[in-house]
């Protein structure tokens, strides 16, 4: 199964008036410190704080009459449980979030202000899958995956859809587009989108650096599984392997994959707050993260850089802010 | 003298390449809280973090080429001066910033960092007017003021120009247009600006409790003063008067000014950070707290707030966070 430049082309069509088409933002402070044309598409700004809207709402207003009644269920660190949580609002569509008891807590309470149910596991010993499966099967359910759904991936194109319309409106051809990785849904929606308008464009993915398994998965041709003891401040991240619908569209459309350590995130979350005015997560600041840090070269290039999340906590934000990650 | 709107026309060509046109933000989560339609104009995301570049650069590009090597002098408490730095180093024009030993220090290593010299003074015994101008005439320089100049006023009006515009882009005739208020430059610009082009919506400014001079003044119909013991967390407004210049302009086209207190101000840099993902300064974030406040009826109206800089130490910003102010 694969997706089409006409898939995104629709789900732009449905999330038209719904979704906040995102500005890309220009700065030149940030040009003159990458020494390119660097511009940032906010993310930070979708509705719920993160571009997960964009999919979870694609999904979710091709339900069924039926189906929406009955309500959907979504396992998600946060990011995914508001999309949906609020795209289900927006439809009066039933929705319990499986969430990791972990999860920042400005994400749960997102979550319970979109008027969700939620379902705590533990991360390191329960089964997300098989929890979600169970309750979609004693209420009838659909269960909304975070990335490996067409729907989702389309969903999410539509933020490669925006950036290279807002480019052009620039007169601005784009050499790169820098991305996070999580499962992959995002990039492999933006990558399809991008290289279907603007093949020339080399797609670049950032992931942390412990959960790098896409990195991996393109050196080794196969999906690489993460390391269990691996640890990441980047929770909207922590996905264990490519997923079976986003990796082989990222193995075609990718033109690599940087990995990146929590210190060089925190870095960029800093300047994001002291250059750019702009509060990011860390899983949404890890392309920034790579372009500062100079792991993807943008010297000379004109590059647009996805900063897909901006739902932190307060108190960890407060603590980046003060230099202690 | 007064400010037509083809000064500010004249100012827009100048800064066209220059200035960031900033984004005008629509945040859904806003709409739904203030029950109407009301975007962000986020000035934040301006060069050197806040309105100030357009006036300064507005201002320092119509130097004469002698007048551009002497160099320029001004004082400011943060957000002038790196407009001013800034402007300076594009023009490679000298700037000295008289700045108050108590700014930010955020502003002042940004003002550095644009390679201005600084002088301090003590913002309670000293007179920065007096200052300024020794130095100018010792050194033969132009004295740029923060507010109480045509080409600086021009300058800001910009921002105003580009409201209009990105509303008429969206369909959307604004009621009202909400604007932080100090020296009343901005306002004054931008008040002059959409006046000119929609003479129907009503400008709001809003002044922190205490530095409510403007407020003050429109009540009694002439120049009111600030107590001197007067305190705010809102360096960017602590002006002790309304300008000369600005006062008139503001007089005419101002339907009201709201007072907001410092902790109506951190309520609203919460807010900003929590839902809107911006970094706002205390002074930036006066009139977006008088919305949220409700001390200006924003309930079925269309609206564009003024969110005017971005310029703050992340230790104050981490205790706003915690809830400390």
């Amino acid at each position: 199964m694969t997706i089409a430049l006409s898939d995104i082309q629709a789900a732009a069509a449905r999330l038209a008036g719904r979704a906040v088409r995102t500005p890309l933002i220009e700065s030149p402070a940030l040009n003159e410190r990458l020494g390119g044309r660097v511009l940032i598409k906010a993310e930070t700004l979708q509705r719920a704080g993160a571009f997960k809207f964009r999919g979870a709402y694609n999904r979710l207003s091709q339900l069924s009459q039926d189906e929406r009644r009955r309500g959907v269920v979504a396992f998600s660190s946060g990011n995914h449980a508001q999309g949906v949580a609020l795209a289900a609002r927006l439809l009066d569509c039933p929705a319990l979030i499986v969430m990791p008891s972990d999860s920042p807590a400005v994400k749960v309470e997102g979550t319970r202000g979109f008027r969700a149910e939620i379902r705590f596991y533990d991360r390191f010993t329960e089964d997300r899958v098989a929890i979600a499966d169970q309750i979609a099967a004693e209420r009838g359910c659909v269960v909304v995956p975070s990335y490996d759904d067409p729907h989702i991936i389309a969903g999410q194109g539509t933020v490669g859809l925006e950036i290279v319309e807002q480019a052009r409106a620039l007169d601005l051809d784009l050499d790169l587009v820098l991305s996070p990785v999580g499962g992959g849904g995002l990039i492999a929606g933006v990558s399809t989108a991008v290289k279907a308008l603007s093949p020339a464009t080399a797609i670049w993915g950032a992931e942390p650096a412990g959960f790098d398994e896409t990195r991996r998965s393109l050196a080794s041709g196969r999906r690489e599984t993460v390391d269990p003891q691996a640890r990441s401040f980047c929770d909207a991240l922590l996905t264990p392997t490519p997923g079976e619908l986003t990796w082989p569209i990222n193995q075609r459309n990718l033109a690599g994959v940087a990995a990146v350590t929590d210190a060089e995130v925190a870095d960029a979350m800093r300047y994001a707050f002291s250059v750019l005015k702009l509060v990011v997560e860390p899983g949404g600041c890890v392309a920034l993260a790579a372009g500062l840090a100079g792991k993807i070269d943008l010297n000379g290039k004109a590059a647009a850089i996805v900063c897909s999340g901006g739902n932190v906590d307060p108190a960890l934000y407060g603590r980046v802010l003060g230099g202690e990650i």
